[in-house]
């Protein structure tokens, strides 16, 4: 089914008529990744976002308590509007759920944090396709050997998605992405997976692997998919967020996002 | 005396042998704005920053108790770096002082957030005189009729700094100050100051007054100075803040802050 407003997904979503991944849905509509901590480490966690703005670029937070994202999607609940949430305890990945309604409590903090699928769109409309759509799947996500610079309890490596590129368009692809800064921007890395702690292209830490093809580069760019890696280190005592892939679904508009 | 670093201006400082406004000192250098709260408001605070980027862009937030900002400029003390502090406590001044060494807690948490002063070198050097600091002045200040975002605790007016400029180079400040989005960036007004709630440009809320010569049109950029402001209203129990124009100089170059 094809929805053409972000509400209709959410709301399909909450009434569980859709659960997968959402690359290509409503293409226009930022996506988003969650990230929801207890209060006591929500200022550690937003000055890790603030230091870490490359893989963790805020779009919102709401105050303890909240679950609508009042400024940039007003009517919608993060408690139920994401297909799939993860839960993790002390570092550890406790179990997944389609919805987080028997979690809430009210000292949780919601981040909002850009995802690279909404530079997607814009790759396209250049004539550069991306792969994982034309496969259908989900994008792949690799932990690096980059650090993320460190702040309070939080500390640990970045994630990164990868899209094969044809080596002519790369050029293309760096300026389409550098114009959304605020969903990850320009690639963090071009070319050679080794060189930032990546061993196989075909064994993606989260989501699909895909086929690169002869005369396609691999390139790479931050994910908000950090912080999962992150809480496997720092060990929060809970942090719930979505599931690799399956994202929140905004009103904001690419477009919102783009620099000029 | 001139200055050549930032860190020979923060020295003379810090030994007591300069304590003026630091507006238009060690060109190059990016000065802030400093606010500095109790660990249970500071994550509010934050939220704050992250919903009203344009007076409070950050540069960078220190975890609880720390006082040199070692990302941006190691070796600095903000408790002895910065010419004067202001000491609020439930919303009321209470006291300027040299130094906040006697205040200093291990629970306190410190903002900088981006000046101003920054974007006056690249005017200056694209022709565009700075009035206050022809006039050996600070720059005027308004608190406006602007409300900030609200967030958690925090609420209250914006406020803006004024500068006189020649209404043919309005567009030119326009296109230059639009590239330091880290300190306020565009102008946030032109023209008219009863529109956003300024009676008397002749009577600033901070700073001092500055003469508008004929052919000159009064423009206004969002200023750091705007969480005193809210202090004042949101009466949290404790913030210190520099002194308007007093400010923090850095270690990062004002074209570090320049998007390209």
């Amino acid at each position: 089914m094809n929805y053409t407003h972000s509400r209709d997904l959410r709301e399909a979503i909450r009434r569980g008529e859709f659960s997968g991944p959402t690359c290509g849905l409503v293409p226009g509509y930022a996506q988003s990744n969650l990230v929801i901590l207890p209060r006591e480490l929500a200022f550690d966690f937003f000055l890790f976002c603030q230091r870490n703005p490359k893989p963790c670029p805020i779009l919102e937070v709401l105050e303890p308590g909240r679950y609508e994202p009042a400024l940039t999607t007003p009517g919608a609940d993060i408690r139920t509007d994401v297909p799939l949430y993860r839960i993790y305890k002390n570092g550890k990945l406790s179990s997944e759920e389609k919805n987080i309604t028997n979690y809430w409590r009210d000292d949780l903090v919601s981040f909002l944090l850009g995802c690279s699928f909404t530079f997607e769109a814009a790759l396209v409309r250049a004539g550069i396709a991306v792969r994982h759509i034309g496969e259908g799947k989900n994008v792949p996500m690799y932990i690096t050997n980059i650090p993320t610079v460190p702040a309070g309890s939080f500390f640990g490596p970045n994630v990164v998605t990868m899209r094969p590129i044809p080596r002519n368009k790369v050029v293309k692809a760096v300026q389409i992405t550098s114009r959304f800064p605020a969903v990850h921007g320009a690639p963090v890395h071009i070319g050679d997976p080794e060189e930032i702690g990546i061993r196989d292209l075909s064994k993606p830490d989260y989501g699909d692997a895909v086929e690169v093809k002869p005369g396609e580069v691999p390139v790479f760019w931050m994910c908000g998919v950090t912080p999962q890696a992150v809480a496997l280190r720092s060990k929060p005592s809970l942090m719930i967020t979505h599931s690799p892939g399956y994202m929140f679904v905004t009103d904001m508009l690419d477009e919102d996002l783009a620099v000029s």
